[in-house]
């Protein structure tokens, strides 16, 4: 992707955690429709689905269908979630651009989510690395290994600095490109933001972090971004209509809303490549195919304030 | 009051802001209970009426009989709104200890919600300043002249930095004791804070610029609060339940809550003086008295993180 345009990619990450959180079953050509709207808009990144058995999660069976599809969407990176090898597998047969696998820094929370130990995960890890390292240099897929509940766990509370940094170094050599950090109990608070972001960066190097998936549970979802930028991440997961969540944290709910998120970069006069009020038209999908399916945000109620497009005011 | 065990101070300005914004009227026991209940979970500052003609804001009728009863509480600052001279003459015959005279830096604004220009605003301050000039020491109230629509205002748009300066100064020079800032529009970014801040305390000191008050209307009131604390202020405005808004403002509208402001200060190390779990029990009073009215938040329902009370843990 070229990201030469933009200062901050925001990552749209509904059509995987929105509709995994949710009980109706979004039709797969609402879900295309969904993908092709939000790049339309000018979003540069869509996380479209997870490679999980369909009697897990039905609603996100198709996945590679819908990776094929967006693949044909110029400039948009075709991101996916994969629990394990196995779905690795599946998601470079669809040609997906970017493989994010999560490792919860809580055990508790890795065997509850995943039914596996720390060390077991790292083996998935490695295993999908050297799948990847074994494709034609040109076709490999981004590599991700996100820590999740990195912000603390709903079941053992916050966890030590030194498990935290050990796991990213771990990640790192088992062959991640990257390592992504995620609010999945939505505990995060700016001074924790900062906090975690100087810790894993000081354990794998700045360049090996540059992106944060934070929820809105406790309302700071904004505030946690704004954390995130002063200490030099460039990439923000959101959901359009902050649809959805981690059903596997008690008591956590609530994405980011992308079109909340969208409005405060532009503001603060940071580019998105994303125009706001196509944007918000996307929600009409969702309004249409999920009835009675909450969606959240302020902008759309709100709209812009007068002046915010300058191109417009004369 | 003595500030030296508290890092932030959060004004409560429901009872006047969330007040004067619904159509239904809180009873004076209720009103008197609700500024009780939350001096007691350690709320330092409370913002409890307006003096106004009871025709215009029947909702604040006997802010007099308010500020008395309050003044009755130890530690309590009594903060009144006033929209000129008359009212802080009846102001200062109840005792308040803190008086704030907003002057919109839009005019536009200002003759649609004072309907006074702002040279006829700036001899209401100077008139004030004259008051308060006149008491024994001692009984000096604080003289708070709050720059609002200072983000931009619904009706002009933004409004230029030379006029926000004049203004400002203008204020300090009419005899006010500091210069508020008000986010009447809901217009605030986290860029837009920093860069206010700076101009307005460029324009008449640092320590004549300490608080802020933000909306949320369009999400961002928490990050904008963040933007406000690194810029250096210490004190900022919230509401309960988020109760409130400007009613002159067309299409502004949510104050930041207060029991999500508390928890994003305590979850950053910042010490507040309040008690959160007993300033979440203080919204059932609302919720008795003022049957179907709305109130936001999201720590009443998501709760805090576990591992919030240390001293509880174990």
């Amino acid at each position: 992707m070229d990201r030469s345009d933009i200062d901050i990619l925001v990552s749209e990450v509904g059509p995987r955690d929105g509709l995994q959180s949710i009980s109706a079953i979004l039709p797969m050509a609402q879900r295309k429709a969904w993908v092709a709207a939000e790049a339309a808009a000018g979003v540069r990144e869509i996380e479209v689905g997870s490679f999980v058995p369909a009697k897990l999660l039905p609603q996100l069976e198709g996945t590679g269908e819908l990776v094929e599809y967006a693949r044909t969407i110029p400039g948009l990176t075709v991101a996916v979630l994969v629990p394990n090898a196995r779905g690795a597998r599946d998601a470079i047969a669809a040609g997906a651009h970017k493989i994010t696998l999560p490792l919860s820094v809580s055990e508790t929370h890795s065997m509850r989510n995943l039914r596996r130990t720390h060390e077991q995960v790292l083996a998935e890890a490695a295993e999908i690395a050297q799948l990847i390292a074994e494709l034609p240099e040109g076709r490999r897929p981004h590599f991700e290994g996100s820590l999740s509940t990195v912000f603390g766990c709903t079941l053992e509370g916050a966890i030590p600095d030194a498990q935290i940094a050990r796991l990213a170094q771990s990640l790192m050599a088992a062959g991640c490109d990257e390592v992504g950090l995620a609010d999945t109990s939505g505990y995060a608070d700016p001074t924790a933001v900062r906090h975690i972001i100087k810790l894993v960066r000081g354990a794998v190097g700045d360049a090996a972090v540059t992106g944060i998936h934070l929820h809105n549970t406790r309302g700071l979802g904004l505030a946690n971004v704004l954390a995130a930028l002063d200490a030099g991440l460039d990439t923000v997961d959101s959901s359009l209509g902050g649809l959805g969540g981690c059903p596997f944290a008690p008591g956590a709910s609530g994405n980011i809303v992308t079109e909340d998120l969208v409005f405060m970069l532009e503001a603060m006069g940071l580019k998105t490549g994303i125009d706001i009020d196509k944007l918000v038209t996307v929600r009409t999908i969702l309004q249409e195919s999920l009835p009675g399916e909450p969606l959240y945000g302020f902008i759309p109620d709100a709209g812009v304030p007068l002046g915010f497009h300058p191109a417009t005011q004369g």
